[in-house]
């Protein structure tokens, strides 16, 4: 599948590698024609790896992963200057002000808003869903690494179809489906992103380098 | 130990029960002289179990259970006259407003705050433990009824000490000190509020009458 990554960061990267080694095809992206990064990644992968700014991204992917920092986000994919009619858009951005110590989220997407219905929001026609985000990049793309794979991811968004399709990616990563929770529509988002202010705590008393959660019922 | 329970609902009720079946006196509280539910706590329990104002239930207890609502938590506390001066006073309680749907947290304890920093900033003498408010309170007590005791709770507090007589109270409740996790001090309070943005999306998601997490590292 062809597939367009809005962020040539550290989560941009770990998500377009993997995606690469999943058989997909991945334009990685940034707001300039040239960087770096984005560059290293092309040629850090495969013949399907290329590179893009955020407009031609948009474009190229059936599916768009948003991989920008997240106070930046809605600024950063209003630079695709499209509205993403009928693209599926994943949310992987969190809304943590790293100023505050340890961090706070940001006061925009905090209690009664989040990041990604905040992009549902802006962009009505795409197909938003919302998952990932929720524990360090490096295992959610590789979630083996931890426990046999057995803990869990949540997934939200409006579109069920959109649900579905990411839900494949997201197998092809590692996680078993059973595994994969799919917590309501992208208001839901609140709830993933909430979270993370628990994730940070976790981080800070567990002090390992890999942590989940499993849902038990 | 004598225990005092402020707020005479239903976290209020279980919890009183629970620690009066291990061993424990129990004052259960109202804010009048004549609470029925409190009246009704008594008889349903043993000689271990009594009837008070907040005032009373403030000097009986070593500790002190805040089970109130927690809208009108801090304004509760108030109407026990006291500094609370080395008294352990464990906070179960939750900033849901239930008036949103699904319900999103009071603002002012959203994000920037807790209740359970709140209630320490109120009283600096008392030394404020937060626990047991991250999943169904009845579980919480008896955490044995699901998966045979073995997920995670969380607690957070400046007094060490005070965590110590906690955790104690928590292995008498069912929970193995192995699956109690000290996520920090008492601002670590948001972590667990803020948490539960995800368990109201759990509740409606997997439609269970139990369900928790457990962390995996």
């Amino acid at each position: 599948m062809k597939i367009g990554i809005l962020g040539t960061g550290q989560v941009g990267n770990l998500i377009g590698s993997r995606l690469i080694e999943t058989g997909h095809q991945v334009m990685m992206c940034g707001r300039e024609a040239n960087n770096q990064k984005g560059l290293d990644f092309v040629k850090n992968n495969s013949e399907n790896a290329s590179y893009g700014t955020f407009a031609e991204g948009a474009i190229f992917g059936e599916i768009i992963f948003n991989a920008t920092n997240g106070k930046f986000a809605l600024d950063a994919l209003k630079l695709t200057n499209t509205d993403f009619a009928d693209k599926i858009i994943i949310d992987v951005a969190n809304p943590l002000d790293f100023s505050a110590e340890p961090p706070t989220l940001i006061p925009e997407f905090a209690n009664t808003n989040s990041i990604g219905e905040s992009i549902q929001n802006l962009f009505p026609k795409a197909k938003v869903v919302k998952t990932l985000n929720t524990l360090a990049i490096a295992l959610a793309v590789n979630p083996k690494q931890l426990n046999n794979g057995d803990h869990s991811l949540f997934v939200a968004g409006n579109d069920e179809n959109a649900k579905t399709k990411t839900i494949t990616i997201l197998t092809e990563f590692g996680w078993n489906i059973d595994n994969i929770i799919d917590i309501g529509d992208i208001t839901a988002s609140r709830a993933m992103e909430s979270y993370l202010i628990l994730v940070v705590r976790l981080s800070m008393a567990l002090k390992v380098p890999m942590h989940s959660i499993k849902v038990i019922k």
